[in-house]
């Protein structure tokens, strides 16, 4: 009888075929256009996960029943599969999605993006970092599988989302509306990446956030600045009254109760950060490219960006930006901006407190107004010792040949709060892709040797977490 | 013999008449389509003023000869006019402008722009006040005297541009080019307004303006506020961080030596302003309708406008300003900003002065860019004790039946530098528009009892300022 392993080295080749075919769908689920791509690609799914042996249907928000189409204008589908078969085993919910970004600017691209193309050992194409080629990893290690070895170690659900780079809510209502359906002893996301190339990673904590909108204003109209300048309050003067106390010149923010539930890193895990191979003057070469760091420089870059709340600016709309002059003393001007929060800041609380501060810094001839706009996420940080964890970290460890990293990301990935907080999952967030992956980019690519030794880490992951049911 | 007085009350019917001929063309100068209006407005006055008795051509920089046709290519046709038959008299160089602004909104118009209407007394049509209205104010009087009353007391030459609201170069390439023949004893620029109605008032001076763009650059690209926020630095919080630097809560302008040349207006000018009849919560309520009154508050608010010298930030180009949010980081952020000088400051120097402060201000890890745009004027303050001033305020006060009150203006009227650096010239700036004129907005509109007193108030500054020459 042939292993799990075995199957997969096999079938390497039918893998990758298999992949390419799903990345040859160009579900961009940010474009209207790409519409029936996005379904085309959960078809493909539903069909595919049959075909290994899975149950799978094209799930929608409070639908728990057999396979239905989704109706488009309701958002993109939701692909949902499970395979129960082990009885008394742990349960894995295992996450990925399906859409991918925009191609643009096409014309860097050096093969077209919905056409997969290998060169150097790396598989480009639009999608085969983020997302396809990380659930394919997930989706292969089941097939192996059953394949070759039922009952499985472990039980398995699967969810794979279509409104990951939207920021679409399907899946938060999705995961509302069916806790006990999708009830698992540990979830496994696979929508993060590696430390470097052969170090295999967990990302075990996530920063949150909350964005907001500030808006001043001063006149009723825009005014010429010849003839009221001297008078009129200016809103970006203003704003940049307000801004200043908000984050001073070493970038510490001022909001008065901001740090306050900031939990620093465990000694554990901030000793493990200064052991990896990091070097700061390439991430500031390679990566940032400006003529210093900013943030907090008494904390080690890794902490600043995983560990440590942040507010940041990311424009300033209102009044004159065309080419050339006008003197315009605007009618109103406002700041986007969005605040990183870390384990224990509460993001309502945190917007509270933003907004009082902002409040008590309104320049005088001005009114002041503070909306929250789009994202509000607590951080989350898991528990390294837990039994999904400690077998994660050996099975990667045993796939790559070196000790599973565990680091923490200073994005969000909404996911892992609602598998963390309405499922109560001990969550192992990973994957395969690099920081040269170009995810977002043009030339996005996957390393092929990353991607079947993907499938392996999670056949052992299975392995590993199954034997758990039996210490 | 009929006086010209008489002779205007005569013809006021036919002077409304050929003002709305000329309010037909829709000469709008910033728009290519109407270049062709451009020049048939400019043919129209060239044509009236030979039918008035004056020589009259299109004038190009450098061409002194006969009238010839203005190259499109080249900018927008000025008009030279002239009547040279009192030798021995003073002369006066008058100016106005014959193109107007774009009508937008065209909705928000009561009656169509291009299309003349009388309305309570009011004329209401594009360029009714800026500056058709007032420059056949000047006209009317030359004509009035040349039907009535041969030799005139003053001899008269007439500069009409058609780029003032572009900003357009050609009058001053112009006065430059053609100082002998634009030789004079005092300017008449009518293209100013009264104090308030039934108020006649003369500009004694006017403030200058620099403008510049400050660009700060951090990353190499726009990155990811997950991925980097902590360790990047964040352009526009650098800018809020030079902007708080150069002028502060209190409105005062934190470069060193930025106040140093500045004089104050004198006691007399001072007194006077303490006189005008000007409600500073008016101004606030129907003017600028902020909650309060920005500027140099231990300024009284028409000193602030008139005589002192400002800072304003008048867009913030950068980043995500779109709809929604976008958590980036972005490379590099501008800020448009112009300052408002006073007399004695001299812009070069303030220029000079403000970019040293910026460079200084660099915030750290960031790269700073400081750029001139657009304008570079002095200020200007005239004598109001010169014998053109003394004929214009006696000459306005009869007219009118209200002392003329010297008031000045924050904004700049470059031609007026010209004539005061260029020509030496003793200038008078005035005008019949009110501050509810509708000046570049829709439903512009000139008062007509003021167009036929404009008339009459030229013919007696003529009268007046010629009778200088016999004291």
């Amino acid at each position: 009888m042939t292993s799990p392993h075995e199957y997969v080295r096999a079938h390497s080749a039918g893998f990758e075929e298999e992949l390419n075919e799903l990345l040859r769908i160009p579900s961009v689920s940010t474009l209207p256009a790409h519409r029936a791509d996005m379904l085309r690609a959960a078809r493909w799914l539903v069909d595919h996960l049959r075909h290994i042996g899975m149950e799978a249907e094209l799930a929608e928000e409070g639908k728990t029943g057999a396979a239905r189409e989704f109706s488009p204008g309701e958002g993109h589908p939701l692909v949902y599969a499970e395979w129960l078969g082990a009885p008394g085993r742990p349960t894995i919910l295992g996450y990925g999605h399906y859409d991918v970004q925009p191609v643009d600017p096409l014309a860097e691209w050096i093969s077209p993006p919905f056409e997969p193309t290998v060169r150097d050992g790396n598989l480009y194409a639009r999608g085969a970092a983020d997302d396809k080629g990380q659930i394919l990893t997930l989706i292969k290690a089941v097939q192996a599988y059953l394949a070759t070895k039922r009952p499985l170690p472990v039980n398995v659900k699967l969810l794979i989302e279509g409104e990951e780079e939207t920021g679409g809510t399907t899946v938060e209502r999705y995961v509302r509306a069916n806790r006990a359906r999708l009830g698992a002893d540990a979830a496994l996301v696979l929508d993060s990446g590696m430390f470097a190339p052969e170090i295999p990673a967990i990302t075990l904590g996530l920063r949150g956030i909350v964005t907001a909108e500030i808006e001043v204003s001063g006149a009723a109209r825009d005014l010429h600045s010849g003839r009221y300048g001297g008078a009129a309050p200016n809103p970006f003067l203003a704003l940049a009254q307000i801004l200043t106390g908000l984050r001073d010149a070493r970038d510490r923010v001022l909001i008065p109760g901001f740090y306050e539930r900031v939990v620093p890193p465990d000694p554990e895990e901030r000793s493990a950060w200064s052991r990896l191979e990091f070097d700061e003057g390439e991430f500031l070469r390679d990566e940032v490219g400006s003529p210093a760091l900013g943030g907090e420089l008494e904390f080690p870059v890794l902490e600043r960006i995983w560990a440590r709340p942040t507010l940041e600016v990311h424009g300033m709309p209102g009044g004159f930006t065309g080419e050339g002059t006008k003197t315009v003393i605007p009618a109103r001007a406002a700041a986007k901006v969005s605040m990183r929060l870390v384990p224990r800041q509460d993001p309502d609380e945190i917007y509270k407190l933003f907004e009082a501060h902002v409040k008590r810094l309104q320049p005088r001839g001005t009114r002041v107004a503070v909306r929250r706009s789009g994202y509000l996420t607590p951080a989350v940080v898991m528990d390294p010792r837990s039994p999904a964890m400690t077998a994660a970290r050996a099975a990667f460890t045993e796939t790559f040949g070196h000790e599973t990293v565990l680091i923490r990301a200073g994005g969000s990935i909404p996911v892992v709060t609602h598998f963390t907080g309405l499922l109560g999952l001990p969550t192992v967030v990973t994957g395969w892709t690099l920081s040269d992956s170009n995810l977002h980019s043009p030339n996005e690519k996957l390393h092929l040797g990353h991607f079947h030794r993907g499938i392996d880490a999670v056949i052992r992951f299975f392995g590993r977490f199954g034997a758990t049911a039996d210490s």
